[in-house]
Parts: structure tokens; C-alpha cells; sequence
């Protein structure tokens, strides 16, 4: 079978027009190929996965206010009606540059210029043993494992007898005071004392405790410091504990610790760490700490014009600062690439890629987060509004949008979440099983009503 | 931990009042804890998941038009506000009804009346080898891995290059001619024909070909003879090869036999076998082939007046045909089980039950459908309204209702479906592993996008 995948079908569909491979089809990769859409280019992406994801939303999955269709949007439809643009949903395992093909666990793709936006994971900080007690946030998968955790805590803590071990799975820590841990930190408390105060006999879901720890002096770290204030106070305000400048040290299934002092969680969410995707270190080029790829202004790897590296698997330093890993910054290079792309297949220079800092915002829970633009800064109420707007008109898809916007507007006015379910584990003993200082991980077995 | 478990939350608080215990809240369970909310009864609703789930719909999950949360409702949303009722989410492992305690995986819960609404699961007619290659639909995470399935398919299909193979991933095979068997096959050709059709480069998905295998002479056994014809011909119309009559004898990854005809086909569905939850052997009494428990016309088991068994889970005769097992069957059941309990407990003798049939009705696909009420019969485009209109009422919970009305009227206009995501595989080759011989089930390991 394996062996006789080779790929005929698209090598020997893409002979004549000049053979762009866009590796990844995030914020990066789908700019790319917008931009080449009406080229003489033929185009190939090429994802393990059939969608494009919404990422900056995708804490909205994990605390059970949106579906994941909500934020995905089908690559195939993304790209339909593009005559020169074909989909591949495979696993990419490297890259030989001297060969000019894309290899994957199945075959091979051949290009004239590679766009390589294969982004970015969790990084765990050389404790890959703390994934499965912590999980991240970076996949369907991830925030459908997080919301599991955090709606089954409430449920095991309905049932315990014992005060205290109770008190264990009504606490929550988050580690991690970037965008994304101060989103679920807010956002955990905004589920605990609104959407599931009333829905249980013998706990008050609203003393859940929520704890969000940030390694630097304080939350938001790239933030102007009156925000990273104002964060802390919104935080604060929806009941967040704030701990900022420590390290966990250790982190279990009953709890983490920062050096010496042991604070007892059931649940522990991951927002700390990010690093590129494996694909970089197979490239054979020296790549930094977090396993980014070093590029030259052009967007491409020293040595090989036709191969541009964009967005969280690019490592780009502007004005003595590194282009951040945020979702314009990808889309802007990967515009940039196509347009540079489009150059040399005319035989014009490359041109350099310029950052535009549109301004950065982050949502801290309902009605709460902070934003700047330039020097303008604002906080609180209006700044949400900003934030649901920009990421409502982004949203890829009409349809999406339109019942986002409507998924927002019922859980504002009821406080309710639709997406409050328990699934993944259609197995064996439910609750059991979660009792026993682990939560086992998603199996596909025959499941019994009961 | 579970050794401690023993429930003192729960057996401490039910001391005063009548305690009634329902197990499983589908549609049984949910309309028997209605019928008791205004009572002085204390009611403990058991169930293993934290929502009711509005099956009739599943299999627009599973062919992607629907989101699981448009079509579940989480219990404790449904049941607030009734201040007798109580939601407990474990699994129910046994009965013990001379000591009248419900056993849990970790403990057990005492009544003085028991509702036991467990409904049933798939049958593999003695053959489970089968399950693995032939996914049933019952619950949510059946539906997500026949979406899995059916839309990997597609993919694999697009990059393979030997034509035979080619078309074997093209081919699709329903087991069962029942509803869910025809609302399967149905929508698999309205998905290959409509939104799929122009979204791929080296396959036409519109020449996918679904087979529908049925035991018995016709299709949708139960109905009118002029119906089941009429079903068969909207499904040719949609392009399903209907094969009545023949049964499956064998089934693997490649596909399934009739006796000595092989059908090549990479994806089965099965939709023929139903057994009644396990749940009915642990009693200790007889059950019948189908593992249903034989009650008396009251619902209740004989000999103990006080346990009733409901919906799929019971056997119950009535005018020489069994009570069928559909959602509203087991509604009426549920009702009038709690009316005889709020009987019991006046001192009052228990009534018979009485099904009454309000038709049955089953869709085929966009704009296909028959339905019949009493002597009144309907098919196509208005029996489909009807049922649309039918099944949008009935769905709990006002919101629900609101969303799934926008996302028919968006796919029924547009052709698209908003949840065509392949899901539930993060870790590991993806199509590589599909490649050989079987669908490996979903895993939890960390996903790295590529």
C-alpha cells in the first residue's frame, strides 16, 4: 500500500506552471495561498488537518460557550472555486531542500518554492511527563480534553464526601499569565460562579477557586504596564488569584508546586510554554531555543530563496525586537511570501517584509480584557466590546460568524453555555476511573447508556 | 478513594420524603422525572453522561450538518429550578432489589421507587469482531467517528492512485434498512452529490457509491407497504443501491460478504441490531432475546411493584405487538410511570399503560421522507417538512431549537455542512495509519500541526 503512494497524481498533475507547496494552512499558510490565488502558480497545501482553526477562539471550546465548527472552517471550502490551488491532508515528516520535495510519512511533493507554516505547540519546558496531568490549548482536540476536565470537576465534586478533597477538585490552576492563561483563568470563573452556580445539590460551584500563576513580574507580559495592572485588578475582580513571578516546579494529578509550597488542584491547565513545530530542527539549518527557524528579512532561509518559513515556526528579528507569534504577524508574512513569490516568478528582487503592529488585545472574561492600539490603551467593558468585534469580523466563513454572534449574544443575556458536555469517554467506568489520581485519556470503544 | 464513596450526600439527604430513583435520562428518564417534579417525591436521576441527547438527530452529527451540543442538553440545565431533583452523573452497575439499592461503579443509592429507562445499545448478532470495522450510532462519540470516517474517505480516496482502491474508498455500505439505516444512507449521497461535490481535484466525491443492505423484504420493516416502496424509490432517486432481502455474513476493513458475494468497500456503518442495555440482565430476572425485561401492563416488573422498567429496556405486549422501540413510546412509558408512583404513594392501585401511536416517520434526505399517521400516509418534500417540523419542536431547550432551525435553513439553501471536521485523531500519521487495513481508534496524545 504505503510504497506505492507516490505521489502520481500530484507530481504528475504539476509539470508546466511554477509549483508553490504551502506547508500548513493556519493564519500563515492560508494567507499564502490567498495571495497566490489568482497567480499563474500551482498551488498544493498541504495540513494534517481538514480545517483551518480559529485559534485565538479556541478557549471558547474549551469553557463550553462555542462548538468547534464554530471556529473551523473546512480547508476544502476555504479554497473552493481556486482552480489552482489543490488540498492534501497528510502528515508532513521533513523537507530535502537539495531535492526540492516535501516529504511525507506516505510520499513526497515536489516544488519550485516552499512556504513552511507548520506553527507552533506546547512546550513543557524539558517536563514532558507534566503533559497529561496539565493539558495545553492548541488543537479541537486539546480545548474538547479541557472542557471534559473542567465540567467532570464540578461533577466529581458534587459526589465526594470528603470536604476536602472536594475543595481539591473545586480548585483550578492555571500556569501561565500570557493571553492565553488569562483567558481561561476568567473565563473558568465567569462558568463557575454564573453558568453553573445553580445546577448543583451539595456544592456551590461559585467558591471554585481559580488560580492563575505567570512566571514574570506580571501577567500580559508584552503589555504596557497600566494594562498589565488593569489586567491583574479585572482578574482579581472575577475572583482570580493572581500569582505572578514564580515557577511550578512539579505538577501531578492532585496539584503543582512552586518550589517548597504545595498548592492541592485537581485541574491543571497549560498555558505556559510554546514551541515551533518539529518540522524546523528536520531542515538541517540551526534553529533557536524554541526550535524557530532563524530567516533573513525576504522571509527566507539563508542559502535557499525559494524557501520562505512564516508566522511561530519563523524566528524574524525587526527593530531589535522579534516579530511576535500572534495571528496577524503570521498572516502578514504569509502574504508577504506570496507576494515575494510572485516576484521571483517574474524575475524581480525579493523584497523585505515589514511587521505592522495593528495593536494587541486580550479578554480577561464577560465584559472584561484590555487592548492598545499604538499609545491609545483601554480597559474593561469597552475593550471586550473591541476584542468581540475584531474577532466576530475576522472569523473565517459567513455561517460561522453569524452563529458565533449569536452563540455570544444568548450566553450574555442567559449566562448559559450550549457546548456543556461530557464526551470523549464512551468507555468503561465514568466517574471511577477519574477517581484514581488520573484522568485516563479519549478511547473509541462500544459505549452502554446507563 | 472509592472504598469512601459511599454516597453519605446523598442517601443522608433522601431520610424524609418518598425516594424515587430513575436510571438514564433519555427520553424515558427525562419525561418520568418531569412527571414527578411538582411532587413531594425525592427523585435522583442517574446517568452516565451529563446529557440528554436527542438521538433521532445523531445521525446529522454524524454527517456533519449538526453539532453534537445542538442536538444534547446537559441534564442539570434541563432539571433547574426543580428543587425535588437531583443529578447524579456514575454508572449504574446493578440492582439489588431486595435490599432496593441501585449499585454504582462506586457505591450505591437507596429508593423506595426505581424508574429504570437504561434504553439499549448496538447488536453485532453474536458477531462484536464486526464493531471495529462497522461503527453503530448511538451516541456522540459513535457520531463523531462515523463523521471521522465518512470524510477521511474522501480524502484517502482523493490521493490515492490506484483507481480499484480508489473506488473502494468511494463505496459505502449501511447494515440495516431501518430509519437510521435510511436517513444514513440518504444523507451519505446528499453529502457525496451536494457538498462535497466540487471540492476535490483527482475525485469525483458525487460518483461515491452507497449501498444499503436490508434483511428482511423491505426496507423500514414497520411501515405501510406503499411506504416502504415509496422509500426505496427516493433513495434510488438519491442513488443509494438498495439491496433488500440478504444478510451481511461477514464484514472486515475491506468490506462485506452476502453469503459468497464480496462488496469491496473501505467504510460499513451498521444500523440493523439493537439490544437493550446490560443493565436488564443484572435483575435477576428472565429477559427476552433482545435482553428486554417482560413487565406487566403498569409498567412494573412482576412481583415488585414498586420497580419499573420503560422504553427500550422493557418488553411490553399490547394488543399482540410490542410496544415499539421509539423516543415517543418511551416517553409515554416515562410519564405514566411516574404517575403510578405519585399512585403508589397516595395509596391509590397502579393503571395500565397504553401506547398510543402518533405516527411514525422517517427522512431519506433533502427534500425525501414518508411518514404515516394512522391511515393518513405522505411522502417526499412534504413528509419531509413534516418530520423537520416534528423533530425541530421536540428538541430540548429553546436554543437548541433556534440554532439547528439556522444551520438547516443555511445547509438547505447553501448545500454546505458547517461541522465537516475530522476530529478525534490528534497524535501520529494520519492518513498513513488509515492506509493500512483498519481505522485506528481516537487517541489523546499532543497534536503537532503540519
Amino acid at each position: 500500500m504505503t510504497d506505492r503512494r507516490r505521489f502520481a497524481n500530484v507530481s504528475s498533475r504539476a509539470k508546466g506552471p511554477h509549483r508553490v507547496v504551502v506547508v500548513g494552512a493556519g493564519f500563515g499558510g492560508l494567507a499564502a495561498i490567498q495571495g497566490l490565488r489568482r497567480s499563474k502558480a500551482s498551488v498544493t497545501v498541504i495540513d494534517r488537518q481538514n480545517f483551518h482553526l480559529f485559534q485565538p477562539l479556541l478557549y471558547q471550546v474549551a469553557t463550553a460557550a462555542l462548538n468547534p465548527s464554530d471556529i473551523a472552517a473546512p480547508i476544502r471550502r476555504v479554497v473552493r472555486g481556486w482552480k489552482n490551488t489543490e488540498v492534501i491532508l497528510a502528515d508532513v515528516t521533513g523537507v530535502d531542500m537539495d531535492r526540492r520535495v516535501v516529504q511525507l510519512a506516505d510520499g513526497e511533493v515536489p516544488y519550485d518554492s516552499l512556504v513552511l507554516a507548520a506553527g507552533a505547540t506546547h512546550s513543557y519546558f524539558g517536563h514532558p511527563e507534566w503533559e497529561e496531568h496539565a493539558p495545553g490549548l492548541k488543537s479541537i482536540e486539546d480545548a474538547l480534553e479541557i472542557r471534559r476536565r473542567m465540567l467532570l470537576a464540578f461533577e466529581i465534586a458534587e459526589r465526594e464526601p470528603d470536604p476536602e478533597v472536594q475543595r481539591e477538585w473545586l480548585t483550578f490552576v492555571v500556569v501561565g499569565g500570557g493571553p492565553t492563561g488569562v483567558e481561561l483563568a476568567g473565563t473558568l470563573r465567569d462558568v463557575a460562579r454564573m453558568t453553573l452556580a445553580k445546577d448543583f445539590t451539595h456544592i456551590d460551584p461559585s467558591t471554585a477557586k481559580v488560580i492563575l500563576i505567570e512566571g514574570s513580574p506580571h501577567v500580559l507580559p508584552p503589555y504596557a504596564s497600566e494594562l498589565q495592572e488593569s489586567a491583574k485588578r479585572q482578574l482579581q475582580a472575577l475572583g482570580v488569584e493572581v500569582r505572578s513571578g514564580l515557577h511550578v516546579t512539579h505538577i501531578d494529578a492532585q496539584g503543582v508546586c512552586i518550589n517548597d509550597e504545595r498548592i492541592a488542584a485537581r485541574t491543571v491547565l497549560w498555558a505556559a510554554g510554546v514551541a515551533a513545530s518539529p518540522l524546523g530542527k528536520t531542515l538541517g539549518v540551526a534553529v533557536d531555543r524554541a526550535g524557530r527557524v532563524p530567516i533573513q528579512p525576504d522571509l527566507t532561509i539563508p542559502g535557499r530563496p525559494e524557501v520562505y518559513v512564516i508566522g511561530d515556526l519563523a524566528h524574524l528579528e525587526q527593530d531589535g525586537k522579534p516579530v511576535p507569534g500572534v495571528a496577524p504577524a503570521a498572516a502578514q508574512m504569509g502574504s508577504h511570501a506570496a507576494q515575494n513569490i510572485l516576484r521571483a516568478m517574474a524575475g524581480k528582487p525579493l523584497l523585505p517584509f515589514h511587521y505592522k503592529d495593528k495593536g494587541s488585545m486580550a479578554t480577561i472574561g464577560r465584559g472584561a480584557a484590555v487592548a492598545q492600539v499604538g499609545r491609545f490603551k483601554v480597559s474593561g467593558f469597552i475593550a471586550w466590546m473591541m476584542w468581540m468585534f475584531v474577532h466576530v469580523f475576522f472569523l473565517v466563513g459567513f455561517r460561522n460568524r453569524l452563529l458565533v454572534v449569536l452563540q455570544w449574544a444568548w450566553s450574555y443575556v442567559t449566562y448559559d453555555r450550549g457546548a456543556r458536555l461530557i464526551t470523549g469517554r464512551a468507555d468503561g467506568p465514568l466517574v471511577q476511573g477519574l477517581t484514581e489520581d488520573r484522568l485516563p485519556s479519549t478511547t473509541g470503544a462500544e459505549p452502554i447508556r446507563g
